[in-house]
């Protein structure tokens, strides 16, 4: 159904390093043509829209990913069938502003999820790239401290993202979480900062059910999960 | 599809004292067969066996609700179609042994929900009920200190619980989370202890899919969700 989200795993088993076994991507696709996610072993940022995923890695390349092909898998992804209520042209000065405009835009939605996405010419747009786990079970704050970062400017591209309720963090990331790719398909990564002087299109959806889809492995059965709260906005903000 | 757990509104809510709004009978029975919630304002405690929905008063009255009657909602509730995947006798000394007869029964599934029912009749039972708010968004920690309880000894009836992994206190109850009936239809509550000498019946399936339905009421809109985990403990445990 439109606007549902279909989420897979929790973000507290990617913090425990949980990166070995996933879902399929074919699997994934089913449920969503819009959303973000990570690749076995945290190895790049994942970003789906309009069906297709892409990997984006801390070299800097991109690979268009053939959902059909291969068995790989995503150790943690969030999709819908984004199909936006609200379309407008907006500007802002930075990632709060992007933030501040979107709770105009949708009042009293504190505890749901937003889904979005922002297209057009960025004046700003910081990304970063985790480079994967150099052993099993590596964890995200140990991958953060060599994540790859870039930054560039007036770049024409996509933002997609979603905004998860504060009281959902551990499962989701709380606030605005958004992965960015440029309309060459060669630049791209996990939003740091952004910024867009001239207008651009936001468009956006409230989404109140979520299909959350446990992982059934041993090696999610046997991780200690527990709300590392802080890591995480460290890790993810 | 059979052992999804069908989750309406998320514990954090209920102690916020939303109680004025939520799904109605009709539409939460379609999800499930077994199950346990509340009521508006939270009068009594909501058992769900068979597909049959009773409500259990704090003056230890047992109402059978007609989900196909009126317009009455619940604010909370958990409900499958449940269907074992193991069952087998046990015995049990009191509530905690019963959780570690579970552990024993079900390893490398902490992070993940269980579904479980217990027959048969039970040395001792210890339930209580809540008795509804006395004005709106009164917090659970409130109607807490004045819950009825009673104790019953030799008893036929059924338990229907949940576990709830740790890292999802907030969405639900983490750990064990049982309500109780008696074959008669005439006793039972949210339960506080209880014990099996002779042997009953287990039966229980592990859940991995969560069908997760946020209100889309500004009542819960509106509240501050925060994760008051002690809290939690003390009114649910």
């Amino acid at each position: 159904m439109a606007n549902e989200l279909y989420h897979y795993s929790v973000v507290s088993s990617l913090m425990e390093g949980i990166g070995d076994s996933g879902i399929p991507y074919k699997a994934l696709i089913h449920h969503g043509d819009h959303g973000l996610g990570t690749f076995r072993r945290m190895a790049g940022e994942m970003i789906c829209l309009d069906g297709s995923v892409y990997q984006m890695k801390s070299d800097g390349s991109i690979v268009a990913i053939d959902p059909s092909a291969g068995t790989d898998v995503a150790p943690f992804a969030m999709v819908t069938r984004f199909r936006p209520t609200l379309t407008t042209g907006i500007t802002f000065s930075n990632k709060q502003d992007l933030s501040d405009v979107m709770t105009k835009l949708f009042p009293k939605t504190k505890n749901h999820y937003l889904a979005f996405r922002i297209d057009g010419t960025f004046s700003k747009i910081a990304v970063r790239t985790a480079d994967g786990q150099k052993y099993k079970h590596e964890k995200l704050r140990e991958l953060h401290k060599r994540q790859t970062t870039y930054e560039f400017t007036n770049i024409r591209g996509s933002l997609i993202g979603f905004r998860s309720p504060e009281f959902l963090q551990g499962v989701s990331v709380a606030g605005d979480h958004l992965h960015f790719i440029s309309d060459e398909r060669d630049r791209g990564g996990h939003v740091l900062d952004c910024a867009a002087d001239g207008e651009v299109q936001f468009s956006g959806a409230v989404m109140s059910t979520i299909h959350l889809q446990l992982p059934e492995d041993d090696e999610y059965n046997e991780a200690e999960l527990t709300l590392d709260s802080e890591g995480i906005r460290v890790v993810e903000g």
